[in-house]
């Protein structure tokens, strides 16, 4: 029973960590899509979000197998329930890549970003993608120090995500309304990207630790 | 096994339909702080944040018990799975109205609306509102009609949200850029705050009919 239970369990597993490396490729067509105004690569990334959706509702098939099978108690059952959680906050992250390539289809074919914030999402789009790979790596892993890690990244995130406020406020803005109300909404695609990263390594920390970190 | 289970499941869904009361109330204070400027109430909003996080602790630690202690099986545990997920959006309704009451408090003593987009901020608060209460009411009932009919308002929230950005966009906009970043990112939030509660709506007709709703 107990083996039966680690074996499913190490598969989940595997399934959820490359749903995360699926959502990082997602993110990363999404952004050169977005930098390179890259109709294809963005239709790709929109044609290929029902397969992050597929692979979500696959792995909670699974956790309700086990569930139901293995009747888990105590910590495993946290644990089952946790993996149910991180499909979802990986599914999310999918929507997001998926915000950002309908808005470089939307805009095709011309530039969403005006080239002075292009600097700004090429970085933002580099930690999305970098976050995505670490997640899958921690769910492999389970490497509390690791799963800590990605707060720094998501403090990148943030620091970025301030900046082109700052960028936009600034008088020498000249791009108008439009271009800003497409890079604010940019901007929380990559932000929330991140925080849905961050959110799924404080579940591993706390499969791992019994607890959930505060902050 | 079977009454209590029931009895426990019954006390779950009372908690949840009281936390969307809570998060409704917490977004109609939101609105009205950032309508009329008012300090106290969006502090109000802000400290009380925590309570909805603590009732969704309390929620999920309660479906927990029923997991461990009751074990269901099939359709009761897809239930069960589902007031977790139920519990997960009724909080992240709670944050999205956080964050109105956040804007409203970063820009006080100003007004962070420019009096042409405020009917709007009134409408959608409105709807809002109303979507959380039917949430509330659909918990208690599970009632598949009025489950479905919060689609028609989630409806009317997106079609306020596309008209703001084309008052934004339209040539007499003359608020500048930092407004029209103010107004997208809030524009968002009551989006978003109308999407969770049609997710619950859904979830409560998948438990139900058994079957999750598609479009």
């Amino acid at each position: 029973m107990r083996e039966a239970y680690q074996e499913q369990l190490g598969k989940l597993a595997e399934e959820l960590a490359s749903m995360s490396t699926m959502v990082g490729t997602a993110m990363e067509r999404a952004t050169s899509a977005l930098l390179e105004t890259d109709l294809s690569l963005a239709e790709q990334v929109i044609d290929e979000d029902s397969q992050v959706d597929e692979a979500r509702a696959r792995a909670e098939e699974h956790a309700f197998g086990l569930l139901a099978l293995q009747a888990p108690v105590a910590g495993d059952l946290r644990t089952v329930i946790a993996t149910i959680h991180v499909a979802e906050d990986l599914e999310r992250m999918g929507d997001l890549a998926l915000h950002v390539a309908k808005a470089a289809r939307r805009r095709h074919p011309n530039a969403v970003l005006p080239t002075d914030v292009q600097a700004y999402f090429a970085e933002m789009g580099r930690i999305a993608v970098r976050l995505a790979h670490s997640v899958s790596s921690v769910i492999r892993s389970q490497d509390v120090e690791t799963a800590r890690g990605l707060e720094e990244a998501d403090d990148e995130m943030d620091d970025l995500h301030r900046h082109l406020f700052t960028v936009m406020m600034s008088p020498e803005w000249g791009h108008g309304v439009a271009a800003a109300v497409d890079v604010t909404l940019l901007g929380r695609f990559y932000e929330r990207f991140a925080d849905h990263a961050v959110a799924v390594a404080r579940r591993v920390e706390f499969i791992v630790t019994g607890k959930m970190p505060t902050t």
